[in-house]
């Protein structure tokens, strides 16, 4: 039975103050200094509140989202398009950097074709649910129509749901597509009017000359939509991605459905944000895992008002900041679980 | 047979360089976008140089030093000195924040009695390496002996011995002792020459009158005891405590044989100055976990030269913090090993 956005954003609900309180008070009676814990108290009682009244860390999954971009091809990458199949083909393979990290912290790792491309129809071990084979070109009219857009979140909100329902409530976002920082840099300049000199940063590592040129190509993308900030769905259409859609609508989904929502770097970043403007309220499940080494990115988190767990100069994606943040919240959660409180083990309490 | 601080002074040896490119050669195969595995690189790459030809991350222990500190008494803590027993009470109990990350990330914990004020010569599970019955109040005369800081690093020096020839070559610091924030201020503004005023926070959670009495007391006893910052043992001496000692000293046995050495917070940072004054190429060995909540670690750090991988907010000692970073170290080092390259996968490499 398939949920639609509408019914979606309809079921999303602010997680409860009362039971944060309820598990920051089990912290301060854990033996150590109150707060000495840092961000992983904070971690752990919204993890906690967000699945009470019996959270557990079974059950965790990183959607691996890949997409082509049609803009690609104004040189706005050091790859071509066809690495975004090509990694597809790793992933399942083992290869790739999100492999070895979902293998050494017990992630599921899931990869979704979504708008690659090429004709991935026989790989075995990949989710098929392709929108179409890239997008239009956003410097040249719309990257995909509203319909697409609904489509590509849809394919999100369908997985969380499927998730969920096999326990999954730690999920994770990640992706893969050549040319998605392009519009993802896109996508940060419409939704927050900040310039998209703010916003554009070295994607794989393109040059400066190249830089200003993907400045120029975003800057004149936007003269000629002009998406309206509070329309997300425009935004999407106009300048998004197929990978950028489905985060968008994994996150919604994973929300109303009461799933704790792991962020990996800038492009899911994006995903988040129009996740955001469709519903403030899944802030209250969202983790942002790590400040990307893509400039931009620490600017963009400013502007959404977060602090991300990591600083590693991360700029790969994939959802691999995402795996290291989803151990810190299962780490931080067993930290609420398993430790002594002062009474348990006769320690003296502060004065 | 024992190594003496002398003899492994003499066997520290700086990491090759030619190791090093040989890794950072084998990440820029890896398929990825350059660099793109931002600090986890600099982290493979430096473990794998410092265990070559055979590195491998079996073999990861936290040792937690205890011991307590006579200038708990000019209350300098919210806790009274009691407490550091009733914690090694809690360690063996397995119910501190260290014993769930251990269990959590598959890292042998060991504690270490190098000075608890308190008859603990029946507890199993715990090493009996007592110095004395906690130091000597710092503020009122020297807080140890030179003798007795030999000593205490000795102990530091015979546990790295003895588990690096056990195959432990992945090895974290941590410390608990009431009163050692008041302690290692009082080794980095002595080595540093920092007024107390920079080196000084809130340790357990003091108010800021309290934190203000806590500088005073060290500024005072620097004052008196005016130790020679070029002489570490000297410093040591005057205000440092058995735990920070024997820290210096795994630190520096660590060194000696080619172990990775992953220091904590504050305190552990104390420990890993001194050995740094001891000995700088010891820096080549040393992953700095995170930087701590309490105030001044930031700027010693700076001081130092080193950038934490972590940024928590995590006040709590004990090796929790070297316990995050030994799992990011493994995880490192499993993507240097087990990620596919560019020809394995077939992926096109950059223009």
């Amino acid at each position: 039975m398939k949920t639609t956005l509408e019914e979606t954003l309809r079921a999303i609900q602010p997680v409860q103050a009362e039971h944060l309180e309820h598990y920051r008070d089990r912290l301060d009676q854990l033996t150590k200094p109150r707060g000495s814990l840092g961000r992983l108290e904070e971690v752990a009682a919204r993890f906690g509140a967000i699945r009470h009244p019996r959270p557990h860390t079974q059950g965790k999954v990183i959607f691996t989202f890949a997409a082509d971009h049609g803009v690609a091809r104004q040189g706005v990458s050091l790859y071509p398009s066809e690495v975004t199949a090509q990694m597809v083909r790793n992933f399942l393979a083992g290869g790739a950097a999100i492999n070895v990290l979902c293998r050494h912290y017990g992630i599921r790792n899931v990869v979704v074709d979504v708008g690659v491309d090429a004709d991935l129809s026989q790989l075995e071990g990949l989710r098929h649910s392709k929108v179409a084979r890239g997008t239009q070109d956003l410097s040249q009219g719309q990257a995909m129509t509203r319909r697409q857009a609904l489509r590509a979140m849809q394919v999100g909100i369908d997985l969380a749901q499927e998730f969920a329902e096999e326990g999954f409530h730690l999920m994770g976002t990640g992706e893969m597509g050549i040319g998605n920082t392009t519009a993802s840099s896109a996508v940060f300049s419409a939704l927050s009017g900040l310039d998209p000199d703010k916003t554009t940063g070295a994607g794989t590592g393109i040059d400066q000359q190249r830089r200003r040129h993907k400045v120029e190509v975003i800057r004149q993308s936007l003269q000629r939509h002009r998406p309206d900030p509070s329309d997300p769905l425009e935004v999407l259409s106009a300048v998004g991605g197929f990978e950028i859609a489905a985060i968008a609508g994994l996150i919604l989904g994973g929300a109303a459905l009461r799933s704790a929502l792991v962020v990996d770097g800038f492009i899911s970043t994006a995903g988040a944000a129009l996740a955001l403007a469709f519903s403030p309220t899944v802030g209250d499940y969202l983790f942002f895992s790590h400040c990307s080494n893509e400039s931009g990115h620490a600017r963009v988190l400013r502007w959404l008002g977060v602090r991300p767990l990591l600083d590693l100069d991360l700029r790969l994606g994939e959802g691999t900041g995402a795996a290291i943040a989803i151990d810190l919240v299962e780490a931080s959660w067993k930290l609420l679980c398993e430790m002594a409180t002062f009474g348990e083990a006769a320690v003296s309490q502060s004065s």
